[in-house]
Formats: structure tokens, C-alpha cells, sequence
């Protein structure tokens, strides 16, 4: 889950004086790609550009501005970015080390954001994550991608048909939107582990295997990482909603609300399903030592009536000589000696059993 | 208990724009019951009505007018009233998308409160929440809930018939009423469970079974589920009582004062049982161990008493030939061979036995 | 330990109107007892009086007077001190339900304290609790408990004879009085805990059963339910500390610090035996490890020994006809044997005897 | 470790007026003994003194005098120091009711502070603690202790010797000298649990007993204690530091500070201790465990291998009557029936050997 | 890990006057070692020197001056920079005192700070720990080491080259640029130990041994050592950024600020460690058992089989004598007698293995 790497990207960076940029992550893309959307009310356009200079022009226009960089790897257009508008060396350094802890920055003249983007892939049953650095200035919101793909395509529907309010609000309420999205998708990540729990839960007490304890540990492992991606958001988002910063309008405070709101409820979920796979480790120690009773009780019980049985058919094995001596094992020449040995057998099996009974063994 | 269910819920929605009006939860009735009770001192009316635009007539009156709606699939009527009310989206929005975490907003023309009403279910053992959404305008209180059914019942006959001074105050008083209500029945709740508890207490250490391990790790998940929908409530009413709304009097706070007195016993009861509980696996777990080793015990002194004598008996059972050497086996045609050997054995016996004694394990 | 009996008492209330009087507890009493003791410096007047109206002359004397009333099932004589003295309905309620949550309450012209006074019970060995309302107003306290019996007789003594300085005082010391005795009462149930615990942790290790196992169970509820009882009070007395009421004069602060100190103390030795207990049921699990392996060990070296020797008698004792072949069990008919095989045993069993020395088993 | 002891101490005077004198705690002195110790840059004078009144004198002098006072039990005493400096009875309570909790009171004419001093007896191996309660005025400190011998011999040397600046230095100065050797202490005491700590962690896998398990208990019950000494301490010293006493030079709060750094490394290394000795318990269940899977797979193996052989042996040991029919155990009467036997046990063996190989049991 | 050494080397001191300066530690280094670096934007000069007076010089000189001392035994030394510089006899002695809490302290003509540098020994798999203190004056760093070799390598190269900005900025941008380059260098630490633990957790539930348990509490002890290293370090940088020193320009906070966050993510992971390490405890002791239980049940099959048919054949093997009665094991002598038996068992082993079949033990 990406936790290791996180830590050895890091590493690769130390000692470099700081604003060095170097890109700190997998180079998960060919190449860089730059989409620009600008609308207002009443205008929209949409663009892919080669050249990130082509995306400068709309630097001045009223309009709200939009662009989109998916990748990361390519240092000089970050750069070019960065000198275009202003950026802190050390924003820069953010934006290109992956694996940075969510977090919000009130520079003068733009607010920087980063935070995290999960998603659960399907065929690793695993979580994966991809650090989003959003950048909100005056009628302009850039954002920065690891990869191709995200969960702003709604957003972008919505603002292609203009759909909802979108187009007539600032670029704060478009930052809003995309932080509203991804915090949204983490109830489907959060949907998906949830299901997990229920299963293994069904699981845990009726068939308790090594398996299950892996796969517990897995989930332990991935609360712990979903856990450190999250509590950040909620510093994040509402230290967002009390900055004084002149780009985020009054009117956008009520939404951000609403989003705080919504990092709690994930929070608090999180802190629940945590609780609950800690409790699992409890569950199935115990589930485990339960068997093992069951186990113990068959084998005692077998040994326990059957041993003795075989003492007194191994007495009556014994070739000790009649002949010898009266007092030699008479009984072997008994009429009913062998009756006799059959019906003291049964006898002890029935107190055998009477006892479990009693003890509740049986 | 509808953990699953809220993310579920929630997810649907993920990506429409905000201020989207979808219900998000069960349909859990036909269709929708609108009540509405007006009343002041000296004047009572309580009538069902068919449409919404018959309850607006009310708003603009000086009596206080409680309009309460069962049912929340019906989004047109939602619609309606916020327009009426002039409702935030935002707020129309967390009144349809059942699953909220408790809390108030103090809007300027009226106050905002979500929270859940607890059931306990005696069929299936569960507790069942409904998701109770309060407005408080001036003179006006609007509750939304998701089934018909609720713990106000007693308060509508206390406003009808006059009972206590609710027909003297104003809408905050309602208000407090409802909420009163609402958390003096999590007490009922917390009996329930408490009863639970104290039920699979006795049988923990008599009779430790898969069965208790599975209702200590349900009671666990109650507890989880409890605590989540609980605490919010403590910063919900403190604000509340905090708030320097027009619509919430003086006079009404040492009332708000009292709901936030329970609120805390109900917080740190349910924190007391979540103890208990949870100290309920060790002991589980410890019992288990003490049984297993009551059953090794057993084990060991049949094995270690038997096992001996059968080798015993194994030895005289041996077909060395006598014949062939005097010191092959002479005992077996010994005059006292038999008895010998049986005095052997006995004092084999008690030896075990003195040791079992010492050892405590008899 | 009335855990569950505080719920339900609660519960029956559920749905009435606020303030509506009904006494929520166990009848203790047959009937309500009243004493008054009136006193200042020079003068001193005990009575008990059968009639509540017989105390309201002494409320507009400027001597302290402090009426005790032990019983809560008559209301009608709590509503009338509640009518004379002019207390809020809210805070009536709460003296005659019992089970709330220790509090102090600031109103305008009294202070209403309510908190737990418990006493341990010999026979039971269990920790009883009572509720104690204590109603501080300008020259005068009344203290409402449940039962006859208290922790206050030594203070009654010392307002009788004049000891120390409580006559020379106002009521705000003799509240301060009342509950320094409660919370010094406090110390001698925590020694008995101790006691507990002290004898408790002898056993655990050196013989681990059930019955410990139980008891251990039962003193972690108890330090629960004392947590819950002694928690409040920190806040209860630095709130009374810090309060600006004019009834609490600046001298006697010094001396509610002094309880305060008492208090924290109190916690800090709740949570020292918490940590205990808690750590027992660790030590319990261990220690019935421990034993657990003590008995394997004894049962593996038995069968160990004794299962390989029992095999080679069993070889001895096959009847392949050495008639048929001299291959068959040509060793029966040696000279030396039956010798042989002892030897062969012999030396098996000193193998394995230096084996499990060895490993430390022996 | 004093424990119960505090407790009961306390619970003795449940009951009395505030202010009542009395010593509470174990006389651990037959005499008490009072040492003056009175110097200023220039003059140095130290003499022991027979009855308290002998020390009054030093009072009014503008040197600093320090009265130590070794020994509570005599009343009398202490009550004339109370009335000549002017004590409140309740920091005379407080000297005199060993157990208190550290603390620091500042009154208007002097400071009164209480902490505990610690003393590892190499003997008992335990931590024994001993009440010192120090009253700084200006130009005074007196020092209270429950028995003779302390860690302040260096100090005094210090200041007969005229070495550091102490000499030269205020009373707070001085004061400030006693709580840095007491805190200095702290780090000898952890030192010597530190070792005991390191010791049993070595003995912890290697060899889990019984006797480790009750040291461990032990560990963790010095731990609670030393916890429960050593937090209060951080409070007391920067309540010092802070605290506007014209006593308090602004040049003694840079030592001050010292001291706080000192004491939040003790705490510091309390919770890492605590941390370890309850991780250490942790590992002595995994280690019994693992110890008790050894003994499982020794006894799980022999049984295994010789149990099956038993029984072939056992058959070839039964008695059908080779002569009432063919079918009746032919076997015996083969050439090669005895060494076939042989052959199929020995491949019996090599298949289970096999098995235990491949499960990694060997 | 250094732990015991510390407590070891703070103790050896006490009862000495404060100030005192005796070096506490190992002597790490033969001789001291002193290197001068002076620079601003345009001038470079680096030079080891002999004596400390050679470094005099440069202190009323307008460019920055960084000392770096490696090696703390000579107290000479200590003592002639502290004169020159006019430390604080307490910033002597901590300098001097290895093994301090880290920590920041704002003195009027200078800033002191205390730190761990951490550095990953391949061979012994250990954190080793170095204690660096900075002295931050006007124009000039002042850097103590225990000994040679640290991780500001890269920084005196950057100086050297005039790469980054270091060689524009004044001292205390340098001071960040330490701090940075020891708190980058904790990742590397952190990385180390995530390997350490993903390669544990492989081992943990497939082959669990006393040598992986060893392995989890040396982890376990790592994390609370480096957690006590790195905690502080919080406290120490957010203070550095918020004082309001003259010798930390407006310009270097946004720096300090980065190195804040970096120190944030540090202790965010280092507290995720803790929790899987603390994890992994649970999922051994699960592991064993999940394992032992695989053991019983090996035992259990063979016993449960093998015990009953070994009795049955031990009947036959009884010597009743035929011919003393008929009723004497007549089945000796019957036609099917032998044949019939091995059905028998063959019906019993089928039904045994029909049973584990069912209970899914095989």
C-alpha cells in the first residue's frame, strides 16, 4: 500500500538543498498531459495543449481557469509553472514529492492544497493512492496528478453543461468541488473495506485459518495507512474554511462546511472500523482456543475410555503360567470370566460417559 | 445495524453537484404523512393534511405550528417546503441523505438539527435507528423522519391536553421537548443492553461457547455503532444552549442545560459498557483457557495413571519361551507372579495418585 | 453494583413532562425522617420534626440551619420544601431521581450540588452507593439522602460540642464539611478495594480458578462503576471552587482546594487499581499457561517413556509361530532375551530421561 | 510498596475537623532531630538543636536558614514551628499526613511544597518512598522528613564548603538545590529498574516461569507507582516557575526550568519503562505458547509414530485358533511373517518421518 | 539501544553543583576535533584548527561563522568557547550531558538546541544515536558532536560550491538547513526499519519461532526509543518558528515551517510503525496458536483411530481359556472370527474418518 515507498522516496531527496526540484514517485505516465478548461457563466472552453505556455494566456482573462496536469515526471513544465505564477521553491518541491502529508498552505497570492486521492482496485482487493496538489489563486485553480484518470470527471460534465451552480461561482467553489469529489469517493473506498469486514466477520468464528489472519492483518495495515491519509483532512479543510484569504468568498464557507462535515463522518468511520478489526484479532484468538477445546475434548474423551479398556484387556493378556500357581490369573479359567471382563468394560465406559455428560463434554 | 447501509447510501450520490435533491436510504413508507399540531395557550388544533401547501397557511400565524413528516422518498414535497421556509440546499440535502452524523446549524432564519432516534427491536435483538431532522423558525418546528412511529407521542398529549407548561412556551421549548425525548429514550436503549450484558456475564464463565463469542463481538459492533450516533450529541445540545440564536430563550437554556446533563450519563454509560464488553473477550478468553486445562488435566491423569500399568501388562504378555532359557520371563511361573504384579500396579496407582494430590489436580 | 438498576429508574420516567415529580429509586424508608440543627457560634438547637413546616421558621433566622431529610419517597414533602424555598422544578427532579451523574449547579439564589456517597458492604463485599443532594442558599443547607445512615454523624458531634471551627462559621463550610466527609469516605473503600486486589494478586499466580477469574470480573465493574462516580467530582468541586456565588466565601476556597486535592487523589488511586485489575487478567491468562504447560509436560514425558516401551512388549507378545519358520520370532527362544529386551528398555528410557533434562522439563 | 499503606494512613483520620494535628504514617524515629543550617556569602553556621524554639532566632536574621526537621511523629513540634512562621493549619495537615500527593501551594507569606523522595533498597529490591514536605519564606526553608538520611548530604557539603554558588545564592536558590538532587534521584531509582528491566527481557524468551511472571507483576506495580509520584511533579514545578512569589528570583527560573527538563525526561522514561514492562508481558504469553507448541510437537510425534505400530503389534498378538480355520491369522504361520511385520513398520515410520519433515515439525 | 547508557551517565552526576561541567558519555573520539567554515555570498574560507582560540577571530566579523566540535571530552574546550561566548553555565553542562530530551531554549544573545542524530548500523541491525547541540548567535552556528562522521556532508558542500542559497543566507537559515538535513535523515531510519518489518510480517505467519519473537521486541523497543527521540522534536521546531528571536529572520520560517511538516510526517509514521509492530504481536501469538492447533489435531486423528482399534485387538489377545467354558472368547475358534475383526476396525476407521471429515479436520 504504497507505505514503504512513500518512505523511499523521501530518502532519494536528502541532503539536496531544499527547492531542488526532482520528481520523487513512480514515472506512471508517458508523457505529461495539460488540460485547460475556462468558463463563466455564459463562456466555455476546453483544451488539451502541448506546450504548458500555451495555457498562460488565460492567466489575466475574468473567466475561471482550470488547468489540469496529469504527471508528474516531467520536472521543466512544473518549473515553468512555478515561474509563471509565482510558486515558492518550496510549493514546487511539494507538488513533485509524492507521498506528502495532506495539508493546506495560505501563501500571498494562492493557497496551496495537497491531499490524497484513493482508489480501490479491484483485482489487488487493495487501496491505492495518488497525491492531488491543488493550487487556488484569483480566477484560476491548477491542479497536479500523478496519472491519467481521477474523480473529477462529474465535475467536468457539470461544467461542460452547465449543470448545478458551478459556472456561476468563483475558482473557490470550483476548489471546493474537487475536494467535495474526492472526499465523497472515500465513503465508496470505505463501502468496499466495509464489505470485507462483514465477510471475514461471517467467516472468523465458523472457519478461523491462517488466511483469515492474514487477511486481517492486511486490514489492520490499510486502516492504519487510510487512517494517516485522513485525519490531515480535517485540519486541512477546516483550517481552509477560517483562513482569511481573499480567494475563498463567504458563501463558499457554508460548502466547505459541508465538506468538514463529511471528513468527520469518514473519520469517525474509519476510528469504527478500526475498533472493529482490532476486535476481530480478539474474536478469532478466541475462536482459535475454542476449536483447539473441541479438539482437546475428542482426544480426551476417546483416551479416557478407551485407555483403561486396553489396561484390562492387556491384564488378561499376560501369560503367567495357571499351571504355576493357583493364585495365577484363575479367572482366565472362570465359566463366565470372559462375560465378566466384557461387563466390567461396559461398566467403566458408562461411568466414562456419565462423567462428560456431567462435565458438559458430550 | 445499518452500519453497511449509511456508506451504501452516501456512495449513490457521489459526484451529482451539491444541493442535489435525491433520497438516499430505504423507502421505508407507502406514501407520506404530513401532521400538523397549532397551538398557544388557550388554542389547540391537530389535523392531517394531504398536500404541504395546506400547512403553510400557519407560518405567517403567532401560534406555534409543529408540522411532522413521516416519510422522506417523496422529494417534490421536501422541495416545497424548503422553498416555503426558504431553506438552504445544503440543509434539504442532509434531510433526504438519511446517515448524517448528529449535529446543528445555526442558520439566520432558522435552526438546523439532525440526530438519530434509537429503537431496540425486541424480534431481532437489534437496535434500529431513524435519521430525525428539526428545524426551529420562529414560531414553527418542522421534524422530518424516515418511518412512521416515534417516541413523541407523549408529548403531542401533553400539548393536547395541556399537560406541563409546553402549551405556555414557544417553539424552542418544542423543540427541547423533542429532544428530551429523543435522548430519554436511548436510556431505554441502554437498558436493553444492559440487560444483554449482564445475561451474557453469567454465562462467560460457566459455559463459554462459540455462540457467546458471537454475541459479545455483536454487543462489541452495538457498542461501536452506539458511541457514534452518542457522541455528536454532546456538542450538538452544548451548542445549542451556546448559541445566541433569536429563537432560543433564556429561559429555555437551563431546560437545554438538563437534555446535556443526560447526554452525558447516556455517553458515559455507553462508555462504561464498552468496558465491560470489551473486558468481557479477556475473560472470555481466559475462561476458555481454564477449561481447556481442565480438560488436559483429565487427559493427563488418565494417560499417566494407564498408560504405565498397560506396559505393565504389556511386559507379561511378551512369548519369551521358558523353555528355552531359565531367564527367560521364570517370573510368570512364580508361585505369587499374579499378585505381584497387581501389587505393582496398585502401588504404581498411588504413587500417580499422591502426585495428582500434591499437584493439586485432583 | 446498582449499574443496571440507574437505567431502569431513569427509564420509567421517560416521556413525561420536565419537572413532573415522581420519586425514581427504591423506596429505602417506611418514613421520611426530618432533623433540623440550628446553630451559630453561641447557640445551638437539634430536633427532629415530624412536620416539613416546622423547619420554614428557622429559613429567615440568621443562624445557619441545616435540615437533613433522609427518604425520598414522600414527595409531596420535597415539593413543599421546593415551593418554600423556591427551587427551579428542574433541580426537584433531580434529587428525587436518583442515578445522576454528580453535578453542581449555580442558580440565583441557592447552589445545588448532587454526588454519590458510598459505603461498603461487609456481607455483600460490594460497594453500595446512595445519592446525597446538598441545596447551599443564604444561612442554610438541606442535604436530602435516601437512607437513614450516613457519613456525617462525626460532624454532627463536632457542631454539638463546638469542635474546631465549623459553629464559628457560615453554611458555606458546613457544605464544605459535608463533603469533605463524603469524599474522605472515599479513602476507606478504596482500602477495601485494596485489600481486594492485595489478596487477590497472592492467589492469582499461585493458584489460578474460576473463582478468581469471577472475582476479578467483578472488581473491574466496580472500578468502572467508582470511575464514574468519582470523575464528576473534579469538576463538581473546582466548578464550586471557581464559581462567583456570593454564598461561598473567599476563606472557605482554601478549604475546597483542600478537597480538591483529596479528589484528585481519590482518581489517581482509581486508575492505579484500574491499571491493576487490568494487568491481573493478563497475569491470570499467563499463569493458567504456564499451568497448562506444567501439565503437558507431564503428560508428554509419561507417554513419551512409556507409549515406545509399551510397543516393544507389544512385539514380544505377537504369536508368529516360530514353528512355521525360523525366521519368525527367533529371539523368544534365546538364552539372554528376555534380559535383552529389559535392557533395550532400560536404555530407551535413559535416552529420553536425559532428553527432556535437556530441554529443562525435568 | 507503600500502596495500601498511603491509603490506609489517610482513611485513619476520615472523620476529624480539618486542621486536626495528627501523624499519620509509620514513626520510623525514636527521636525527633532538628538540624540548622544558617549562611550567607561571608558566615556559615550548622548545629543541631535540642528543642525546637532554639531555632526562632534565625527568623529575623538576614542570612539564609534552613531547618531540617527529621521526623513527624512528634505533634508538639510541628505545631510550634506552624505557630511561630504562621502556617495555615491545613499545610500543617499536610506535613503531617505522609501519602499526600506532590503538590505546591503558594500562600501569601511563604510556599509550601510536598514531593515524594525515592530510595531503591538493594535489599528488598524495591522502591521505598519517604514524604518531604519543604516551606520556603523569605530568608527560611524548612524541610520536613519522615526519617533520617536523605540525598541532600552533597548540598550540604556544598554549602559548608562554600563550592557552586549556592552561598552566594537566596533560599529559593536552596530550594531549588533540594527538588534538583530529589528529581536527580529519580534517574538513579530508573536506572536500577532499568537494569532489573534488561535482565528479565533476557530471561523472558529463554525461560518463562512462573517466578518471571510475578516479576513482571512486581515491575508494573512499581511502574503505577512511580507514575503516580513522578506526573504530579512536572504540574508543581512549572506552577513554580510560573508563579509571581516575590520569594522566587527572576535568575532562580532558568534552574527552575532545568529541573522541569529533568523531570519531563523522568516522566519521559516512566511511560517508555511502563511501555516495555507491559509489552513484556505480551511476549511471555507468545513465549509460553511457542514453549507449549514444542512440548505438543514431542509429544504429538512419538505418539504419532508409536501408537500405529502398537497396533500391528497388537494384532499379531491376538489369539484366533489358527486350527479352526484357515482365515484365522494365516500370517502366522508364513515363512516371512515376522520380518514382513518388521518391514511394514519400519515403512510406517519413514512415512511419518516424512510427514514431520515436511510439516517442519523436525 | 543507548537507553540503559543514558539513564547510566545522567546519574553519575547527580549531587554535583548545578553547572558543574563533567562530560557524561563515552569518550567516542581520541582527540577533539575543530573545524571553522566562514563565508558570506562572495568570501569562502575553511579550516581545521588546534587550538579553539584560533576560531576567536571570526566572531566579530560580519560573515557567518559555522564551529563544528566533534568530540565532548576535552571539558577545556567546552569551557574556554563558553567564556568567549558567554553561555549559560546550564547550556555548558547540557552540551556536556549526552543523552538529553531534545530541546529549543531561547537565551537573550543566543539560541540553544538539543537533538538526536540518528544513524542505522548495518552490522549490529541497531539505531545508534549521536546528541548534536546548535548554538545560534548573530552571524555565527556553533555545532557540537559526540563524534566524527554526520550528515552534513552535503550542506559544507553546497557552502563550498555555493550551490542552493545557502551561501546568500545568514546563520540562521544554515541552523535550518542542519536541522533539515538530521530530520531528512530520520526517513532513511524509518525506511530501514519498514523493511525490517515487511520481512517480519512474511516470516510471521508462516513460520513463527522464538527468533522472530526476539526480533518483533527488539522492534517494539526501537520504536519507544525512537518515538521518545522524535516527539519532542515537534515541540522543539514549532517553538523555533513562533520565537520571536532576532536572530531567525521573517524569511526563514516558511523554511522552518517545511521542516515542521517533514518532522509531522516523521512521527505520523513512526506511530504507524507502533501500531503494526504492536499488531504483529497479536498476529503471532494468533499464529502459534493457529498452529498448535494444527499439532492437536495431527495427534487427535492418530489417537482417535488407532486408540479404539488397539483395544479391540487387544481383546483377542486376552488368554481366556476355551476350554474351561464355551462362554470364553468362542470367537477364537470361528470359522470368520479373524477376518471378521479386521471388518470391524475397518468399519471403525471409516466412521472415525467420516467424523474429522465432517468436523473438517482433515
Amino acid at each position: 500500500m504504497g507505505k514503504k515507498k512513500q518512505i523511499k522516496r523521501h530518502y532519494k531527496k536528502a541532503g539536496l538543498p531544499p527547492g531542488t526540484l526532482v520528481h520523487i514517485g513512480e514515472r506512471k505516465l508517458e508523457s505529461v498531459r495539460i488540460t485547460v478548461i475556462d468558463y463563466d457563466e455564459s463562456s466555455f472552453q476546453e483544451k488539451q495543449v502541448a506546450n504548458i505556455e500555451d495555457c498562460f494566456e488565460f492567466k489575466t482573462t475574468p473567466t475561471v481557469t482550470w488547468i489540469n496536469i496529469d504527471g508528474l515526471h516531467d520536472v521543466e513544465i512544473i518549473e515553468k509553472i512555478g515561474k509563471h505564477y509565482d510558486f515558492h521553491p518550496l510549493v514546487l518541491e511539494d507538488i513533485l514529492h509524492t507521498g506528502q502529508r495532506p495539508k493546506f498552505e495560505d501563501l500571498d497570492n494562492y493557497i496551496y492544497i495537497v491531499l490524497m486521492m484513493l482508489r480501490f482496485d479491484d483485482q489487488s482487493q487493495a487501496v491505492l493512492s495518488e497525491q492531488v496538489s491543488l493550487v487556488l489563486g484569483r480566477n484560476y485553480v491548477i491542479s497536479f496528478q500523478e496519472d491519467v484518470g481521477d474523480v473529477f470527471e462529474q465535475i467536468r460534465d457539470r461544467i461542460r453543461n452547465a449543470k448545478g451552480k458551478v459556472r456561476r461561482m468563483g475558482s473557490d467553489y470550483l476548489v471546493y468541488t474537487l475536494l467535495d469529489a474526492i472526499v465523497d469517493n472515500y465513503f465508496g473506498i470505505l463501502e468496499k473495506l466495509g464489505e470485507k469486514i462483514e465477510s471475514l466477520e461471517e467467516e472468523l468464528v465458523s472457519n478461523p485459518t491462517d488466511r483469515i489472519l492474514k487477511q486481517i492483518h492486511n486490514l489492520k495495515r490499510e486502516m492504519i495507512y487510510l487512517r494517516k491519509s485522513v485525519w490531515p483532512l480535517r485540519e486541512l479543510i477546516s483550517g481552509l474554511e477560517r483562513s482569511e484569504s481573499d480567494f475563498i468568498q463567504e458563501t463558499t464557507n457554508v460548502y466547505l462546511r459541508d465538506v468538514y462535515d463529511h471528513t468527520i463522518q469518514v473519520i469517525d468511520t474509519v476510528e469504527s472500523y478500526r475498533d472493529m478489526v482490532s476486535g476481530m484479532l480478539d474474536i478469532y484468538l478466541s475462536s482459535i482456543s475454542n476449536r483447539m477445546n473441541a479438539v482437546m475434548k475428542v482426544l480426551t474423551i476417546i483416551a479416557t475410555i478407551f485407555i483403561p479398556l486396553t489396561f484390562v484387556a492387556g491384564i488378561y493378556g499376560m501369560n503367567f503360567n495357571p499351571e504355576a500357581s493357583p493364585w495365577n490369573m484363575p479367572e482366565l479359567n472362570w465359566r463366565w470370566g470372559y462375560p465378566a471382563v466384557w461387563l466390567v468394560m461396559l461398566i467403566m465406559t458408562g461411568i466414562m460417559i456419565y462423567y462428560f455428560k456431567k462435565k458438559k463434554w458430550l
